[in-house]
């Protein structure tokens, strides 16, 4: 069985001989190849909107560490820029929006891009990786959810407390609202598009949905996933199916009604229990991750303990891929990650 | 009925006219008179560490919004200072210990410190808080979770990701364990001390609970919370009950286990339903929280409409102590403030 069928098997929770591995971030930082072809692109925003070097990054795992799918080398912030917001990623203080969402003249001024022509340069990466891959591995398409998206666009980048997207959404919820139904439409157009350039998953990711109540989070982030995961096509224009994948960083006391989003998948930080999840949601939606990034800061017998224990957690049914619980830290030891990603892939 | 009792029998789920309210951080930089005691003391440790200053500002709310209880003014790292760490508060940067604990070598060398003499600041406050107060309202004594200390005590101040102290935990976990039972012990002790020198209640912060998946909450933070449960006295020399209230920032998904170490409140922060948690546990013990603090940046009629529904999410039954989810953040407005608390002093 090829690797791509693998995974594509676990997303829809049918039996595999093994099961899948990827990591969130495993293009990035702690590889030596990545920081070599990032230090040819010169900047993070080239490195993302050069087909060529983006395709190289993605490939970099696949060879490397033999993981199971490809994730597209990407940002979420490249659909709030094609919307018209200016973004620079100042060296080790994040993204940063020059002028940020503060008003709903703000809203009102974003434009409505097409991915083929503003983020061309994506689908044009995901067309290279996928003549690249020639089938070694599934390619996973991605986005910000539009709660985590609205985030950085109105508080102008990282922030501690969320003052200023949270005195949006509690003093005036309609204006959040509005600004959450355009990125929307913006993601789903973008989400298409990568589905017919040749991304044969697609994970939605909401980084901040876990700063919010739950009464919160079901009204300014869950309906916004929902309406995503209800418009984009589950299908290629091959004919295969599409699985969707969606991860709320901080979402573990809400995960049946992540679940009943319509998803296929259902991402898992570090916090949730995998067999309790397993339990509640197993039957509906396979779960991927869940091990915390720190634990590859331990020994290589540690990880593979560890590793070897939440997979037992999960059990023996189908429907497991395996991954971290949040983004690989960029000083991990590359061995580490092997270590990981050897023990996920161990049979049982 | 006095306040004192409005707010010690909501803790032991006995029936009250009303509720009562506090909030985590009540004496803090959001009070103009609380900014003006800082400056008078120079620095945050002095302020600390001086009885009449640290007494000044335990009082301010009390006076200023008529919160129904006081918690003493201190900070949680003055007990690994006592037990021998060179403690600074750095303007903007936070607390930082000069050596940070890295080595079984470094735990060995604590010390035990004795309440009555290291920190005898806090108790000598303590004695003249409760003078002051003159029954007005109960005082709060506090502590921080032992594995909470442990983190600033092994990253030397804030941190990002956590990984030096999760290195510590997941390679080496008798050093751990080591670390968290001597930590334990001189909580235990300095909780005594403030119960014999006054405190009517205990709250034991667990800032950091929540950065483990619930294993390694269960073997790391979880045994040691329930050792100072167990052990502190719960009983003033005056022969009245001493509840303890558990707060783990994050640990919502653990509130069984939590509620299970034998307190007698459980704090929620802002992500936890409070209404499947009353649901949950609401028969063992009494819930504290949970508005989001960031609720406090909308305008007062919607902090007033988000405090009533907090309070319709608990239910009409008795053991509902209004708070914060969290700490009150440094640039509250005071009316800001106020509305809340007059939101959680209504009847019903």
């Amino acid at each position: 069985m090829s690797v791509a069928h693998l995974f594509l098997k676990a997303c829809f929770r049918q039996p595999t001989p093994r099961r899948p591995v990827w990591m969130m971030r495993q293009a990035g930082r702690y590889l030596p190849e990545y920081l070599a072809t990032r230090k040819r692109a010169g900047d993070f925003l080239t490195l993302c909107k050069t087909p060529e070097m983006a395709c190289e990054v993605t490939l970099q795992p696949i060879d490397i560490l033999g993981v199971d799918a490809a994730i597209l080398f990407s940002d979420i912030l490249v659909v709030p820029e094609a919307m018209g917001m200016e973004l620079a990623f100042e060296t080790g203080e994040g993204p940063k929006f020059a002028a940020p969402i503060r008003s709903r003249a703000d809203i009102d001024k974003l434009a409505d891009p097409d991915p083929e022509v503003e983020l061309r340069y994506v689908m044009d990466a995901i067309r290279l990786i996928r003549k690249e891959l020639n089938g070694r591995a599934p390619l996973i398409g991605f986005t910000g959810a539009p709660w985590t998206l609205a985030t950085y666009m109105v508080e102008g980048g990282g922030s501690k407390n969320f003052a200023l997207i949270k005195k949006m959404a509690y003093a005036d919820p309609q204006a959040m609202h509005r600004l959450l139904e355009r990125v929307t439409d913006a993601v789903v157009r973008y989400l298409s598009a990568q589905v017919a350039a040749g991304a044969q998953a697609l994970q939605i990711f909401d980084t901040w949905g876990g700063i919010l109540s739950k009464a919160d989070f079901l009204e300014f982030s869950l309906p916004y996933i929902a309406r995503i995961v209800q418009g984009v096509p589950r299908v290629t224009p091959q004919g295969e199916r599409v699985p969707v994948i969606v991860f709320v960083k901080g979402g573990g006391q809400w995960l049946e009604a992540i679940a009943g989003t319509g998803c296929d998948v259902m991402g898992l930080d570090w916090t949730v229990d995998l067999a309790e999840a397993h339990a509640l949601v197993g039957d509906r939606v396979a779960l991927q991750g869940n091990l915390d990034p720190c634990a590859l800061y331990a020994p290589v017998d540690v990880i593979a303990r560890r590793t070897r224990a939440m997979k037992a957690a999960f059990g023996s049914g189908p429907g497991h891929i395996v991954n971290l619980g949040h983004g690989i830290l960029p000083d991990i030891p590359v061995a580490h990650a092997r270590a990981f990603v050897q023990a996920a892939q161990e049979q049982g």
